[in-house]
């Protein structure tokens, strides 16, 4: 089965897990010399909710699923939150759980009940416990399900099911496996039949027709358009055609079509000469930007479109005053206020790439009919945020350090991003090319970020990159899930190339201290960790692989910036910030409200 | 409803949550005035699935429901699992959720699909999200679950069918509360009207006859029996009926009845004269404890009966031999193998207590027609296990430790027992009279013990009790939940009585060594961690609330409590064992499989 799924995706090295006595023997297999001689390996993380945002973080870098094996019950259960996650934000992530097995599952009530370990016991007391009880918990937050079973030939099946599904619809899906089936063989000749990763319908006349039709009808508008603007959602890039994404762009004119990107996108060359900006409904770092998209544009493609509130600002997006709306979803085009479906039950006629690309093919420069037209009059900048203020001698002022950033920040970095007050400041920021942002902005569970970006750290070193690797972390979220910030420790080896973690110590959820109960004690946390030196006493007392970093006031932290040193260990940075100081676009966001 | 339930649990004090922004204004009102008069406060965890746990952990010391506080789908979702684990061990939590308004779920696929943040969306992008998805999840979790609405008058109806349920389940349920509905008043004579508690059918002529009828039933064979025994389990004690139990016992011939417990119940005193022991199929700690209760009784009440293969060390206990079986459980009663059902799907005729305490009533001492045999040939002992041997330099064997616990308890000592090798040795132990001993034996979900043990000291606390606190905890255990270690630092103001935490340090999941893969590095933890330090740096630097204390070795252990120095402070002793040693029931048992 691991032999299939590294067919799935051959970049995977690093396969995440918890181990319980139900997948023990399905673990083992990891060993094989067919698996440790394509260098991949078991990461054995602190708990399974960190495993499923380290999977989710992975799935993100890698480009291709990510793997997360936990054990019946209590594994998958906790687990269930990140594959949620995964779920909402079109992350691929296979979770393998291992269940009771086939023998202990074949029993009825005419016999002894046999309540086994982990599994909840039936409601009536006299009946046998329901063995599948927890594969019907899962059911929303996965795209397929298959449990194994003894018919090989079947399960060689479903294991293809359910790889070809989770990459087609770049979301969660589950195999379990019962602990007497682990072993199981399958014989060679069927890791010789190639996986079908196209979908289900493409080169079907159908979608032949379907394709060629979209592609005409959206290249006739842009060619007409004179103020055409593409704005470039995050799908597109979820369901990884960053490279069909950067062709498309490169063939637009750029004296002609205005880009932008969503909060959740950023998947554009901010560099561009025909860039605009990050376009956020009323939480547009410029009111200007706004302007271009919602006013002077005549045409607009939204591409990728994910819709959701985080990703517009509350539903504050408003393409009503576009004569022309085009918006490209995975499942859908909608062109002339029609709705055309690109994927039904039973599959897709063919993909959001596939249809980028067939435009790509199709697109002639000389067939714009506004050609030289230069309609943008205004580009984003970062605008200096940060003044000094007598506060500075106290914290580190969120202004400062987003100022900071956009100065800090190089092409190709890695940034994470903690759902915390921080996230309110990504589209202050200018990102250089190439950079990638990994946030959960969408479904927003507080302690996704360090297990993700443990995850995402996993996938650059697996790809032997030395992209810088940076974390914005909240304190109250990385309370959450800590302890996996030790695994840095534990796989030092691995990880040549390290993160820098910087951790936002405001004492508290601010997030909640601006919605509501700013000084009450529910949004209290225990203020006096001490995150600059929490990795002594988790794994590294002699800091051989980390080192701590606390900066206190501004002074501290220009200081220590003005003259950073090279440094190949895992940086924790404890910035000291304020209790109630977050970007202004967060407290007006919910001022506004 | 925070006034309701604490109708429903007059005891408790502490409420547990973390806060959201959908039940931001719901947890406002824990702050009026009637809820801080009566010294309730909340409680903030560092995440869902230790509050989970937590909440089991007080609900099992606190003597009804306890209550756990969580936002709409990344926090209950991350405590499912502790959910699930207090269904399968009967501990009685209500789980109240936010979720979104009433306002945002009254939409309709003709209106734009609105995705908020938290809420996954729909499998069909151009269909609204289900706002009920995860309430779905739940069903098998919990015995109950109620959404308030804008109807009042249902509302308060609502609340009390959950309360009700719950107290009577004793399990979980949840109520899910939208947010614009935190702020909903009820009038004041709602408060008036009691909870009703007793079960539906009590006092029914059905239930009258039926409770008349297995009482007579039950005593007639216990005055007839010759070697009568009655084996103790734990649904007795986790219906909180351990009065009722206590009073039975003691109305008992002592020179005529012996007296047994499971592995999971451990709720008589074990020094009692016609106490036997322990008894755990092949994990008994002495043959002997098998031949009394299996070959010497021909009648056998086995009370609070819990079927759970780790109660019945798999299924290996054997009542064949003794001539008559009577098996009481909180939904039927067993007798002359004949199930009578004292549950239906309307409610209970009467409780498990109610049996018991009828019985009670009724039973005289004269009645017994084998008055004064003494029949007890073998009374459980502890023997040394412990002999010196050349690792004592390096490590401190299990052995060692179950020696020195024997002598260490005291009465009424709250024991918590992890989910590790340690957790084999229960039937090792003679307790002390009234200790009580916390364990997820059945669910089994490592990491359960640690905010357990900080549920169960804010319930001592919260009853001005001086019981000690001990806890026995795994290393790999501590790593899924240590967070939440930090929150003894964060109360400690409310927990003047703290507990003494033993980790268990032997560098692994050492459980899953013994089963499989002893060396394999799945099994590895990051085995760096520095226990007695960790506190410094989360949270208290200079030990004001807390002492570490490592023992490396016998001499050191030996030598520390020889000399134990009373301290008020939060203990945490790092105890150096062995890789591979663990108690011998534990690898006997699974050698015999």
């Amino acid at each position: 089965m691991f032999l299939r799924i590294l067919q799935a995706n051959p970049k995977l090295k690093s396969i995440f897990g918890i181990p319980g006595d139900f997948q023990l023997a399905l673990l083992e297999h990891l060993y094989s010399e067919s698996i440790v001689s394509k260098d991949v390996k078991f990461i054995g993380l602190c708990n399974e909710l960190n495993g499923a945002y380290t999977a989710d973080g992975y799935a993100r870098l890698i480009g291709g699923l990510s793997v997360l094996i936990t054990t019946y019950g209590v594994g998958e259960l906790s687990a269930i939150n990140g594959i949620a996650g995964a779920f909402a934000e079109y992350s691929p992530v296979l979770h393998i759980v291992g269940t009771t097995s086939i023998k202990q599952q074949q029993v009825d009530d005419s016999q002894q009940v046999i309540n086994h370990h982990h599994l909840i016991q039936n409601k009536n007391p006299l009946k046998q416990p329901n063995h599948d009880v927890y594969k019907h918990m899962v059911d929303s937050v996965c795209v397929i399900q298959e449990s194994l079973d003894q018919d090989m030939a079947a399960n060689v099946e479903k294991i293809d099911k359910v790889l070809t599904t989770i990459i087609k619809d770049l979301r969660p899906g589950y195999l379990f496996i019962p602990s007497d089936v682990s072993d199981f063989r399958v014989e060679t000749k069927y890791l010789n039949h190639p996986l079908n990763l196209i979908e289900n319908f493409r080169n079907t006349p159908m979608a032949n027709q379907k394709l060629s039709m979209l592609t005409e009808m959206i290249l006739s508008k842009l060619y007409k358009a004179k103020n055409p603007s593409v704005l470039v959602d995050t799908l597109i890039t979820r369901f990884k055609h960053q490279d069909v994404l950067d062709e498309f762009v490169k063939k637009l004119p750029s004296n002609l079509v205005k880009l932008f990107t969503t909060n959740m996108g950023r998947n554009v060359n901010e560099s561009l000469p025909n860039f605009v900006g990050c376009y956020y409904g009323v939480g547009t770092a410029d009111r200007r930007i706004v302007d271009e998209i919602e006013n002077n544009s005549d045409f607009l493609i939204n591409l990728g479109y994910f819709n959701g509130e985080t990703n517009n600002a509350g539903y504050s997006t408003d393409f009503s005053k576009v004569d022309d709306y085009v918006e490209i979803h995975p499942d859908y085009v909608l062109i002339d206020k029609q709705y055309h479906y690109t994927k039904s039950d039973e599959g897709r006629l063919f993909s959001i790439g596939d249809l980028v690309s067939n435009i790509n093919e199709q697109i002639q420069s000389d067939k714009f009919v506004h050609k030289s037209v230069n309609n943008i009059k205004y580009k984003f900048e970062p605008t200096q945020l940060y003044t000094p203020s007598k506060t500075d001698a106290v914290y580190i002022p969120q202004k400062k350090i987003i100022d900071w950033m956009n100065s800090y920040l190089q092409p190709n970095d890695v940034l994470i991003v903690e759902t915390c007050s921080f996230q309110f400041a990504l589209p202050d920021l200018k990102l250089p090319p190439g950079v990638k942002v990994v946030s959960q902005n969408f479904y927003g569970s507080i302690g996704f970020a360090i297990p993700a970006c443990l995850g995402a750290t996993f996938a650059v070193n697996d790809m032997k990159s030395n992209r810088r690797i940076l974390l914005m972390q909240g304190d109250g979220s990385a309370q959450m899930t800590i302890q996996d910030i030790s695994t840095f420790i534990k796989y030092h080896q691995h990880l040549p190339n390290k993160p820098k973690i910087f951790v936002i110590n405001n004492d508290g959820y601010t997030v909640e201290r601006i919605i509501k109960g700013p000084t009450r004690s529910y949004n209290d946390i225990l203020g006096t960790w001490n995150w600059s030196k929490l990795l002594q006493t988790m794994g590294d007392e002699n800091c051989k692989y980390h080192k701590g970093i606390k900066l206190n006031n501004v002074q501290e932290f220009d200081d220590y910036f003005a003259d950073e040193q090279e440094d190949d260990r895992l940086q924790v940075f404890d910035l000291i910030t304020g209790k109630f100081d977050v970007p202004d676009r967060f407290s007006s966001l919910f001022i506004s409200k």
